[in-house]
């Protein structure tokens, strides 16, 4: 197949969108890949429509070859599966709502776990029917409040969503494993670098979940990652690994200190370093006490929780939010110590919290046996030599401290770093609760009934062609993995006289009668602006027929690497299949 | 490949569902092809995407093969350029509208001018760069007051939709003729039986006009054709033959006669033929003349508007409103008799219409020359040989008398018959309506701009699955052509015992490497079952693995026929190969 850029549906632009801020979002508009159309929406043209259907092929591919099956469903649904579930109220201004000609209620899907529920139910019936996993590759929209970075970040978007469907814990295990062993393929096979983070969910609901994200500097998701080992993590999901606990026997008793003008953790070092204590003071050694408060769903008062934590480490509140999910944290207010006269800000220790009913939960650092400098409750003074299982006795640990470089990897094999991602795909045991909500049930052989257990598996489809971008692209363009490319070769007449021509018409007939998809540069145009448009456009291979051809050869040029080889005419053919299909 | 039906996400069911008419609906929701999630909102389960995914195949095929380029606009599109045409308005309660969190207005898009248009005059701005021809393969959303018929009629479905831009009239004309080309291979390869109809045109504005029908007994357009040739057309359409003109000067002098109680045609012609006038009139020797008001989009008031036609049809509404389009019609009502005192009613006469100013059109059969019998324009009378061209001449013709069975059709050959018919494409010259509503123009040769012209072409994608289930199937389920099929071959396993299992499978295997795609029905179930569910999912060759397997045969089946042959198992895989391959 030839496509010629003479009449080729294509106007690549020389300035980047004024609105575009990331690589991929400039790369795809300048090279003539997708146009905005709306805030978030975007037309698809030649160029990107077929990146898109390559990697959409890709995916179908591989969710084929381990049994999913593909059917496709409504994006204009009905509200009522969506009350069923709560997602209808849940969604708030995160989805599109509308009402039909007679006033009746629909959404835009977002994700379809309703839909994919009530058809199981309405065809399968028996033990026997599972499992089963079904999946679609859908256009879904999401009203986000702040699209951006062109179709990193659209409102209507391409997804695959897959649902497994098992009657026991061990069936549902199996399905993710499967789903997570085809995404590795299928991530692989775009050529992709990833990795592959715990993740807590959303408004999902469930328990085990991974995140695949594409390391990325522009990503919106920080993760960590060991300098020493595969693992990586969302913040939110690094479980501190605790130190081993101490013995309590040795340690000196608890003394409070008169500590004047000591607000901050670092004046109290300091004042701890400058007393005579005889031993150094840092702030990992000292215990901040943190109050918030938690609103239990439905609930309508809140209760104080304290948090303990090294005095070198804020609480991070993403990972406290994740933590105490789906209760809602907020923060004390004025009137709220004036109510709890034992909090002495400041000055807040373990012996107020647990004499007054808090509930006092520590970082797992703070283990047994470790002595700490903490409030004393008072105004101006400090305790020092606070043992936590002789002087204090928390009520649980909680892991919400941030995480920091450097801090030991969880696997215990080397230390942490930060790294940004995009979010490419996302695996979830999702468990019961579409099940419950539709009381979707099997026969068993006992004739009793099972009820069903899902697992929910996305790959932002559309979203790949962006972050493959950002992946893969230098200052002069785009840069595409061979399975992605819109094409397989680029070939280029370099010149205006009609041997070149000819020439050029002559090897794109050739390769295209080999099975290659070949994209012609036969305008008008001087080199100079086709090469630039070829290093633009990005197809990985590019083949510039120009002087060389009076001499038999022509040049073939890696776009990635620059490095040009000159092959005989009489031999490329042979030379580029074989490049191509590797 | 081979799907097994042991694991295929089908279940097909005994009974009609209750909400189906139409055989294309009752089929494709028992074999399992689609099911319904909302009014109009349709799921597309495996075998039903294949059918679908195979039918877009077809049409992508032929849309790239005349040089159309693929894109892909969103579904969600902003309300401003649907402002600029005033289709926003025009559209009326037909189209979904919803706002976004920011109270932007959206709609879902039922076509794609306006995008299209907006897309050319962004990337192309020289007459160099035309002609261009862009199609997307996109799911389409109407609010119809009336989904029916399952996926015949629905509110969210899938259409291609394609749009030429040309300098010319000339240049339109070819890229239409393209399209029409393009459409008769697409229907052809598909295995229907169609016709193309010349059509008026709805909401979309604009001159030439075809539609292509697929006949069907359950389609919800009539249209006429010609026992002998192709002539095929909307009543809308048919332009109805004017018989030769008549000399004036050997007819009789124009009488009015007395005739009481003739308050009907009949009752006229029985007076007619009882008055001794010496001749037999029929109905058709009387001229009817039929009042009704126009308004002209905007105005205010309406205007009088006297239609003559032979007494022995009816005025067409259908036909009349496409005759005054853009105008209202509305019918008299007693105020306006009171009004118009001129107007005898039963006793309507041109010579009082056209004495008081009165538009009066008559239908084609009434040419110069002809006598009449008609109102005298005073109760209980009428006039006899009232001849046009000598006693009174109409202010013009409008064919918008009834078409009926038996009429000559108006190419001269044959007569008309009616039939109905499913519309499964529409091709459309639009001229330059959206041109003008977004200066879409060229610059040309000589820097003057010229504005472009545009051509917009439909097929209803996800209609044609069931337009070809109308007219492919039989009591005992659907019968799919080749092309459509889910599948190449269905091999049913016709027994339990163990070898018949392997030589299925054995077959299978063969089969699904000399590249056919095998529905394999490896169930437990009984042959019978096994059988029905084979003629109700209607792959179109049905291989069955029985006892004649231990004798070293299979049968193949033709679903169409019925017809069986015993082909030996060391043939079967060639043998099939040609059969599919044909």
């Amino acid at each position: 197949m030839i496509t010629r850029m003479s009449s080729l549906f294509l106007r690549t632009l020389r300035e980047d969108p004024a609105d575009a801020e990331v690589p991929s979002h400039k790369l795809l508009v300048r090279a003539g890949y997708v146009r905005r159309v709306a805030p978030g929406g975007y037309s698809w043209l030649p160029l990107g429509l077929r990146v898109l259907r390559n990697i959409e092929q890709v995916v179908r591919e591989e969710m084929d070859a381990f049994g999913a099956q593909e059917i496709q469903f409504p994006a204009l649904l009905p509200k009522e599966p969506y009350e069923a579930t709560n997602r209808w109220t849940e969604y708030g201004p995160n989805i599109f709502r509308l009402k039909d000609r007679k006033g009746a209620d629909y959404l835009l899907g977002p994700t379809h776990e309703e839909l994919f529920a009530l058809t199981v139910k309405g065809e399968y019936s028996s033990y026997k029917d599972y499992p089963v996993t079904l999946y679609q590759i859908q256009t879904k929209y999401r009203d986000e409040a702040r699209p951006r970075a062109g179709i990193l970040r659209g409102r209507e978007f391409v997804m695959k969503d897959s649902y497994s469907f098992d009657l026991t814990d061990e069936g549902l295990s199996h399905s993710y494993q499967q789903h997570r062993d085809a995404y590795i393929r299928i991530f692989d096979r775009l050529g992709m670098q990833y990795v592959i983070v715990s993740a807590t969910s959303g408004a999902m609901g469930g328990s085990a979940s991974e995140e695949f994200l594409a390391v990325a500097p522009t990503g919106e998701d920080t993760f960590v990652r060991s300098t020493e080992s595969d693992y990586a993590a969302n913040v939110e999901a690094v479980a501190t690994p605790a130190p081993p606990e101490q013995s309590i026997e040795d340690k000196p008793d608890a003394q409070v200190h008169h500590t004047p003008n000591t607000p901050t953790i670092e004046s109290l070092v300091d004042f701890l370093n400058a007393a005579g204590l005889g031993r150094t003071f840092t702030a990992a050694d000292t215990l901040k006490n943190v109050l918030v408060k938690l609103t239990q769903p439905g609930a309508k008062e809140s209760t104080l929780l304290a948090i303990g934590v090294p005095g070198d480490r804020e609480v991070d509140f993403k990972r406290l939010e994740a933590a105490v999910s789906p209760a809602e944290v907020s923060m004390l207010e004025e009137s709220d110590f004036t109510k709890n006269s034992f909090l002495v800000k400041g000055y807040i220790g373990p012996g107020a919290l647990q004499a007054n009913g808090v509930r006092y939960l520590v970082d797992p650092r703070v283990v047994r046996g470790t002595a700490w400098v903490t409030g004393a409750d008072k105004a101006d003074h400090h305790v020092v030599d606070l043992v936590q299982g002789r002087d204090f006795t928390p009520d649980g640990v909680i892991d919400v401290a941030e995480v920091r470089e450097g801090d030991p990897s969880p696997d215990g094999k080397g230390v942490l770093v930060a790294a940004r991602g995009i979010e490419i795909g996302h695996i979830f045991q999702l468990g019961r609760k579409y099940a419950d909500a539709f009381a979707l049930d099997a026969l068993g052989p006992d004739s009793k009934p099972i009820r069903v257990t899902m697992g929910s598996y996305g790959i932002g489809v559309s979203r790949l062609v962006a972050a493959i971008a950002e992946q893969s692209h230098d200052d002069r363009g785009l840069i595409w993995p061979r399975n992605v490319s819109p094409f397989d070769l680029h070939v280029v007449v370099a010149g205006k006289d009609e041997a070149l021509a000819a020439g050029g018409e002559k090897l794109a007939g050739e390769l295209s009668a080999a099975g290659l998809k070949v994209l012609l540069d036969d305008r008008k145009a001087s080199p100079g602006v086709k090469f630039a448009d070829a290093e633009l456009i990005g197809v990985p291979t590019i083949v510039v027929v120009g002087r060389g051809l009076a001499n038999g050869v022509v040049e073939v040029k890696d776009r990635r690497s620059g490095e040009r080889v000159e092959v005989a005419v009489d031999e490329v053919v042979e030379h580029l299949r074989a490049l191509v299909r590797g």
